[in-house]
């Protein structure tokens, strides 16, 4: 399997992303994976009544897509996962189209990476953002 | 649905956890709603020479415990998600328990609690560290 970039493979301003639409049936099994039966997100007579007016997709759950981004991309496979701010910004509904896009920011000591993250939905509303931080691969993985 | 705890009615130093075994069909399942197929959580051949010596669970997914002690517990249903800062401290391979505990630690401004969010595995190494951020519901929701 082909490694991702390593750190001097990466130029700050370098930018990665994955669209996916977020469905009932991902919210579902995530809902069941991580236990969070939230009724926010799997109750609908109940979640009708909340300010969001309806049940939403999980927010770490559209966190999911920096990580495949940042994995998977940007800097790709060999990629050790150090941290992650995020901020939830607005609620992701069933059938939202969310495209996390990955910037790379700063060069940390040599050997960290970090990058802007930012979720948006279908209309360019971000529904996250915040800056990973994280180890790319070494030359030799 | 009764409602989660009000922010008067949460006290600094309330804790809340939650423990589940992660497996392999999570990290699938997981895998498969983000897109999130990097190597070195679905490829047991190539995983197997990295560092960790096989497939590891998502931190996001692990993250995912977290979500599900605030959303359900503390403070629990009505709860605002406002933010999380991630720390991934260790790796979390199939089969391991985690217990994701929230612990408030500060209200700001009267409107949003602030709580220490850490996940240890069953030997009680930390696998994750960080803080939330969240906005209690109100009494009247």
């Amino acid at each position: 399997m082909a490694r991702g970039r390593t750190i001097d493979e990466i130029q700050i301003g370098d930018s990665a992303s994955f669209a996916k639409t977020m469905t009932e049936t991902d919210t579902y099994l995530f809902a069941g994976i991580t236990g969070d039966l939230n009724p926010a997100h799997i109750n609908q007579a109940d979640s009708e009544n909340n300010m969001f007016g309806g049940r939403i997709v999980h927010g770490m759950l559209c966190a999911g897509l920096l990580s495949a981004v940042l994995g998977m991309q940007l800097p790709g496979p060999g990629t050790i996962y150090v941290g992650q701010e995020l901020a939830f910004k607005a609620a992701v509904k069933f059938g939202d189209t969310i495209t996390a896009t990955v910037t790379a920011t700063e060069k940390v000591k040599g050997r960290f990476v970090k990058l802007e993250t930012v979720c948006t939905n279908q209309d360019g509303t971000v529904v996250i953002d915040g800056t990973a931080t994280v180890m790319p691969p070494k030359a030799n993985e």
